[in-house]
């Protein structure tokens, strides 16, 4: 598509048409080794190593992000840094993503523009290729990300292997998008920091593969909230997770959160979502620099069967996001 | 997710949340050999042998289907076939499909159990396994579907590729999906035969590998309309496209509804979309068996640029669809 550049930003997606979208959403992607075909044929072609690994998060207007406030270049990298910490939380090196894109008519083409520069930026940050997609009318702005990578020769590392005696390790933030989405839903935009944190994550990327090399015997990432993420771990697992509180410190922005709106700071640390830390098992000696030590792994008793305990205890609002609402 | 089976269909997805709609929509699905880790984990694991093939297509409510017009179990299998018929088009056999599921929490459980039974379905036909996804509220009942595939060795079959001298045939049906959408626009369910091609493609599975086996140069599947697609190989070759409209008969309930509608049956035929034909590039001689040679392809000239023409002129309806309602 030539030409694209010169339209005007004000000019409406109806406008200007699906084919200028495309072309937005796909200049200046830099060329990689790997990608044998990239966007404009019928599908794309990529060089991939052994077994392939892939994941698939649909963001949607008013669920996932608010237009009020998100920037687009915000949504743009928010929907790759989530679908890319799937992947580091099977121990897998995310190398391309695939982009469903579903917008309004009356979106103009200067939202499109800045969504894509996030798009972009965080393709680059995470090391992954946008290789291709689909572009199509919808009332409400929709994200959908396939991510695929592959294991570097690594099993991957999954819900499942957690085993008693093995230490319960944490890489990147929690509570800081829960205390941006408090903040946010009072009409306010600090502090800065977790406001930031909820419209983009921070994914610690790379940390997956790391956490694999150095022996991860299972892995999720956080986007429900830690309690109920470890809670997949333990029952898959068929064990005890047991975290310790004191292992957590209440970070200064959460504080001033929790000071403001009269909620328990642990309760943002364990039971928000949207982070996407990383959350492992790993045999005691074997966490990798980096991560924090926040529990143990213990075998199921009379006194507790499989599920997350915080310091021997159930926690008291130890309850997941529900996408359709249902009580858990 | 115990129990799911014995949940009353009438049930909303509200009230059974988002677990027991992902233990529906991967509820029995067959073992296949190269799904390391299937639906459950952060990402599927799968095994791939050489250069891996991608596509995305998104399904949007009253956009791509209208549920007053399908049943729910047609439009999971749409969802699939679309998105298979893309790999087809590469040349490549399709091994795996993600899926994005984004629908209203009022939606009842009996939906998604018929959806479900015509998504497997279509996965059976098409060889291909669900191996995960992402499940997600939304205003609009949304499928976001990634297929995976791979070339088998042989190198990918490109829009670029239509050589001066090539042929040009097709292998599927083209104008029955549009008649369909004719006729359910005017309120009408007959005739059955394109009511039922507009609510699921027959997807010519298999035959895209076939072509690709057998030296096709560029191969394109049929979803905007014939002209406009191969218009798509037309400048991605820089070729001329020229289709002979005796080359093409005209089906008994295209002919029904052209007369019932006062529209023109080549113009079903050459500009309908959604049938998922395939259209391909072969040298003179190469043509496999059960694919109609409708045209060939020439060089640009003094008299042609990079085009379709139709018996050596442009045909006078020729526009594709625009997602976004833009002029073309």
């Amino acid at each position: 598509m030539t030409g694209v550049a010169a339209l005007p930003g004000t000019a409406t997606l109806a406008e200007i048409g699906e084919q200028a979208v495309i072309a937005t959403l796909t200049a200046g992607l830099p060329p990689a080794a790997d990608v044998l075909v990239g966007p404009g044929d019928d599908g794309a072609v990529l060089e991939v190593a052994g077994p392939l690994v892939t994941s698939l998060d649909v963001l949607v207007e008013n669920v996932h992000f608010k237009l009020g406030w998100s920037d687009p270049a915000d949504i743009g990298r928010k929907a790759v840094a989530v679908n890319v910490a799937d992947l580091e939380a099977m121990g897998a090196r995310a190398t391309a993503v695939v982009l469903g894109f579903s917008a309004p008519p009356h979106l103009q083409l200067r939202f499109v523009r800045e969504l894509t520069a996030g798009l972009h930026a965080e393709c680059a940050a995470a090391g992954v290729s946008l290789v291709g997609g689909d572009v199509t009318r919808s009332r409400d702005l929709t994200l959908s990300v396939t991510v695929l990578g592959g294991l570097e020769g690594r099993p991957p590392v999954l819900r499942s292997g957690a085993r008693p005696g093995d230490v319960v390790a944490l890489r990147g933030r929690t509570g800081w998008a829960a205390a941006g989405l408090a903040v946010l839903s009072r009409g306010f935009r600090s502090p800065r920091a977790v406001v930031e944190a909820q419209r983009v994550p921070q994914v610690p990327y790379g940390e997956g593969a790391a956490a694999a090399q150095a022996g991860a015997t299972a892995m999720v990432d956080v986007s429900d909230g830690l309690l109920a993420d470890l809670g997949h771990v333990a029952s898959a697992s068929g064990v005890v997770v047991d975290l310790r509180r004191d292992a957590f410190e209440v970070p200064e922005p959460l504080q001033a959160v929790s000071a403001a709106t009269g909620a328990d700071p642990y309760d943002l640390l364990l039971t928000g979502g949207e982070d996407h830390a990383l959350a492992a098992t790993f045999a005691a000696g074997a966490v990798p620099e980096g991560w924090r030590v926040v529990g143990e792994v213990r075998a199921v008793g009379p006194d507790a069967g499989a599920g997350v305990l915080v310091d021997g205890r159930t926690w008291p609002a130890a309850a997941g996001f529900d996408h359709f609402g249902a009580a858990r």
